[in-house]
């Protein structure tokens, strides 16, 4: 362990979404089959881009943008038209297509609002020049996520310590995101600085993202992690092993209330009473102004099945027992103790302190889900 | 759902842990394989006990109590001399090998230790007799639990409404026990008197016991029951759907600190967020008057397997990465709003009320881990 440096051990890229050479389809690492298995799939129609959005094999708020705005490109590059009305409405019904894949992560219809922005601006063009427009536009989502999780990294790195235990839920890490996550990001960033961390993964049921995908990040990269089940976050607490919690989130509202994969609140209510900060990381795409709370958030009901019966042998529950499976929660801003995004670390109180993130003046200001163009 | 009444729907002994009719073995309800199959298990010998106890095919603190009890039984019959100093030896060696198998539960140490003593009061008669005596002094540590459990079944029902909903961990009912068990008691008993509650069951990872065993339980028994992964209780409760907690225990020290099923006290912590009630069910057996406070209680850990892999089709996290498994942790008293024994309702402060319990003069009040009589 001696003689590490900065650059020992620089974060593998892991290529989990892309556009292939000849821009007819997107290529993704098929998530749900992880850590057993690395397959890629191939997706190169609206239906089986949405199914990979709904069955998780493309999953993590940041990661599902990439992809749904490679799909708006991919889909735009179909459209049989000359004629821009139709072209735009065929683009919107696309978008309406694929945004249903998944109702609570805001950066899926952020993304596909942008690209259809992104062609209105341009309405004034002919389509196969609005097409070529898309074509930079999905890649420059891909880049400033790239450029954002990196910033992210940074600010969230200020508030850890050599040595520090850091407990996280579910996944948010270069899976989910590009390179270096968000959540994840400040602790691969410290590692390839030469810092130690230890870290708690979660393993997050029912999907167990923690346990299949974080583990796998993490210690392919060089990282102390310990997977716990859920119900074990509380005496790794009182054990005094964490210094600090890290969570992803899949959307912020204006007043800092944050969805984000169930069980994050449970976290952040255990933290609060153990006196251990809790920090949210993502992009500032995550924050949606147009939505003043949490209570506004509609939170995505999934198949019973996944808790009774996904990855066992047999069922573990009898047959036809009632199950209650919310993919995420929303965790009071109340309970948060820093909002970390690529322009710095917010604290409460939230309304104002992320309103601020968008009086810069920057393409984020305008809010795509505020003031759509079209 | 008219015309329910008293008896409408009794609840439905289960045969958990019995004697064979020529008391040659002990026959268990092998609880590791449901709810998928029901299939008996015949314990002859020492090691098929402990081990039944270690792989938790029998489990529950009152069911190993009682299955310790007709182990000992069993096996004081096995002992082959007339010399009642050896024979009390060779008894004594019994309990040390079958304690072992889980530190935790102090009913398993609680049932062994009574049937030493049970032996050791009678040291002046032949071993023969002895062993009659230890044959009768089995069978009532069952037909207490079942009393007991009523009891506390009662007693809990006075903290609940028609129409509740309640919130439990891991499996503390009649498989646990016998006939009501200790936290689902109240559930059971308020069910066959025409009330209705809504109950949400933790699943309980890593052994799943909530999934596997509480859901089958009360679905059996009529109770509406809804399924829900461990961290899915904190939404559970913010969305108003939980009026009370309850939950069974392993441990409880003389203060009250409580040892159950890990999770326990994460569940606590969530409670004591929403404002809503937490109480702690199990029989007076289950606290350890030597301990003074939970961090005298030893916790297991377990197979980073059960994590990993069990019941899997395929690991869930990649090869060698390091898990931590505690079987149990401790609820602090101050979480607690009360704890339910066959005797009533004990409140704050826990040191005051738990030890009037034991002031009454009766079998108990020696607290067999207290003052052993051999």
């Amino acid at each position: 362990m001696k003689g590490r440096c900065a650059m020992d051990r620089p974060v593998q890229s892991i290529d989990n979404v892309r556009l292939t050479d000849a821009e007819d389809a997107v290529v993704i690492l098929d998530q749900s089959l992880l850590p057993g298995r690395t397959e890629y799939r191939v997706l190169s129609d609206a239906e089986s881009l949405r199914e990979a959005i709904f069955s998780l094999r493309v999953r993590g708020a940041p990661a599902i943008g990439i992809c749904a705005g490679y799909g708006m490109y991919l889909l735009a590059r179909r459209i049989k038209t000359e004629s821009v009305p139709e072209f735009l409405a065929k683009l919107r019904a696309c978008k309406d297509y694929l945004d249903a894949a998944r109702p609570t992560a805001v950066n899926l219809s952020w993304a596909t609002a942008r690209m259809v922005r992104r062609a209105g601006e341009n309405a004034g063009r002919p389509v196969p020049e609005i097409v070529r427009l898309l074509g930079e536009e999905c890649r420059r989502i891909q880049a400033e996520d790239a450029e954002m999780c990196r910033a992210i990294s940074e600010h969230g790195l200020t508030l850890l310590r050599d040595g520090d235990g850091v407990l996280t839920h579910c996944n948010a890490g270069p899976l989910a995101t590009s390179r270096y996550g968000t959540a994840l990001g400040p602790l691969l960033l410290g590692t390839e600085r030469g810092m130690r961390f230890r870290v708690f993964a979660d393993e997050t049921r029912p999907l167990l993202q923690g346990a299949r995908l974080t583990t796998y990040e993490l210690s392919r990269a060089g990282v102390d992690v310990t997977l716990i089940c859920d119900n074990m976050a509380s005496i790794v607490m009182k054990n005094g092993w964490v210094n600090a919690c890290f969570v992803g989130c899949d959307r912020v509202a204006a007043n800092g209330d944050t969805a984000n994969k169930i069980g994050t609140s449970g976290v952040a209510i255990l933290a609060r009473h153990y006196g251990i900060p809790f920090y949210v990381l993502g992009p500032t795409s995550t924050i949606d102004r147009s939505c003043k709370t949490g209570a506004e958030i509609e939170i995505e009901l999934r198949d019973p099945e996944e808790i009774r019966s996904k990855f066992y042998r047999e069922p573990m529950a009898p047959e036809g027992v009632r199950c209650y499976n919310p993919a995420f929660d929303v965790t009071d801003h109340s309970l948060i103790t820093g909002i970390v995004t690529e322009r710095g670390v917010c604290r409460p109180p939230y309304t104002e302190s992320l309103a601020a993130l968008f009086s810069g003046g920057d393409d984020h200001k305008e809010g795509s889900y505020e003031h759509p163009v079209l």
